[in-house]
């Protein structure tokens, strides 16, 4: 399973979210064709990417929402909770720390660091923010492998060297910078700027 | 230039980002090697998608970085400004009415909108919430067309659906549910969910 090509690992977690919706609006089974319009995906290539968990989809029955679910659960490791830190607790640290999608999905907030002294030692959502001076050492003994970065942009490359020092191997990105990590940590980035210039080149 | 494939389309707003960054560092060419090195993108992919915008990048010379900044703009049509209507300002939407990243990239959040009576009326960034039962008039009256929801998952799908009736054209989602929306409206999603969970397949 190893070999999946990335452009399709990307699309698997965008089949597990929609899958998890069908099973909240109670239904067992779902076609290609159904999910195609819920996602705006061709159905030859839902049924092409599926047909990487094995004999899922049998022709005219759909897909098993249950067994899918949980095959992509497996596959995208998230069949366990990771603990993440969490480096920045402005407004947008805030949310995230307080955001109700990461539980169900996998993920936990285990930390929370800042270097504003009037931050450190509030709290926020279910933790206490932490000051960043100790963060690669908490890090590292809790041998936390997710980040995300919510700092300022002029902090966020610091933040991530001391992330991926302490031993963090994929970083969520907030900030809007460019990060330069090692070859062997991932870095995802959410800068609402991208996805917004994504839709202006249509209007 | 309209027939620009998607998946291009969705990497020009990386390349204008990276160049403003290089900009920024004071350099005014740079070769498709170095920024396959930034951008973690071919070389060859780069002069393939960058070659859609004319005759940049001379052998051996690199890509002017001022003159392909403004073309990039142009064509993702962030040489102007865009207002944007943002709904919902719990503490994510307080964090993007007051995100620093917008107005030097096309945008400006130029109205706020929120159900809460405790709300509305306060002052958030450089605006005041308003209700957002106002919200479709206020929004056609200005003619807006790009908006963000920032509001809880069971409140998402109406606010879209208020704002596309109200001409709103460009969807940004940090909600985490699938929007339902007219084939003529584009919805971009920044579920922090899908990109972590996009990581985890590696750990």
């Amino acid at each position: 399973m190893s070999e999946i090509p990335h452009v399709v690992v990307s699309r698997l977690p965008i089949y597990l979210r929609a899958l998890e919706n069908i099973a909240a609006e109670g239904l067992t089974c779902i076609s290609s064709q159904e999910l195609s319009e819920r996602l705006g995906i061709s159905a030859a290539q839902i049924r092409k990417d599926l047909s990487m968990f094995g004999e899922y989809g049998k022709q005219g029955r759909g897909y098993p929402v249950a067994a899918l679910t949980e095959a992509l659960r497996r596959h995208l490791h998230v069949d366990r909770m990771w603990d993440v830190v969490l480096v920045g607790v402005g407004d947008l640290g805030h949310a995230l720390a307080r955001y109700k999608g990461f539980p169900d999905h996998g993920f936990r907030i285990a930390m929370a660091f800042d270097k504003d002294p009037e931050k450190i030692g509030t709290r926020v959502g279910e933790i206490e923010v932490e000051d960043v001076r100790y963060m690669a050492r908490r890090v590292q003994e809790n041998g936390i492998l997710v980040g995300m970065i919510a700092t300022p942009a002029n902090a966020a490359q610091e933040a991530a060297n001391t992330l991926v020092f302490a031993g963090v191997r994929a970083l969520l990105n907030y900030a809007p910078i460019h990060l330069t990590v090692p070859d062997d940590v991932r870095v995802e980035y959410l800068d609402p700027v991208i996805p917004l210039q994504r839709m202006t080149y249509y209007l």
